[in-house]
């Protein structure tokens, strides 16, 4: 596990929307969740994120054959290395928790959430 | 190919920032674009997605072995079916193109690119 931190802290708290893939027998699978969301759900532990499950159903299926997971967040409010506007992308471990301690946490703030996707960070990089 | 429009359409004009995910032999590839750039680079036909290349050597070769590409857009700005915030799923074949008219374009109005990344779309799906 790896903390996030520096420019890669600062564009996720930013973020409008964060994007999430996972790989399944058909390719990739693209879904997301609000920058907002992920922020009311900020434990004391930066290397991990927590996320509120909804559907995500094929990432579900996903993660349960092959557990990597890439997400990518920007934000034009953040200062890249040339100008305005920088992304970070971040590769970890995921998984659905519909019960536990991060799920119940989940649950009580966003009530139409059947659980938790957490991801355990491995890698964390700015892009720009 | 297919025309986007409606709600779709609505994201894609004000997203802050694009996914954009291919799939390569190690997995999935995630890189991004920022949503005023493929404003400024929309052409007449709202059935192709024009992003300036700068980098993008990993999706290059991707491409060359896979064409098939997804991108998610989303912006708290557009209505949702149960409240504010839209996101868009938009799927098809890319290219990167270093020469040609499209190419030229970019060119024009991105001095640091090198080409563009032509989306040809075939399916759109709004997520919320």
């Amino acid at each position: 596990m790896v903390q996030i931190e520096g420019k890669c802290k600062e564009v996720l708290d930013k973020t409008e929307w964060i994007a999430i893939v996972t790989c399944g027998d058909s390719g990739p699978h693209l879904v997301a969740t609000w920058g907002g969301y992920v922020k009311a759900l900020k434990t004391e532990n930066s290397g991990i994120i927590v996320i509120p499950a909804g559907f995500y159903n094929i990432t579900e299926n996903n993660l349960k054959k092959n557990n990597q997971v890439e997400l990518l967040a920007a934000s034009s409010k953040v200062q890249g290395t040339n100008g305005p506007g920088q992304g970070c992308s971040i590769s970890g471990k995921g998984e659905i928790q519909t019960s536990g301690k991060l799920a119940d946490m989940v649950k009580s703030k966003f009530s139409w959430a059947r659980g938790a996707l957490v991801i355990t960070v491995e890698h964390f990089n700015t892009q720009l």
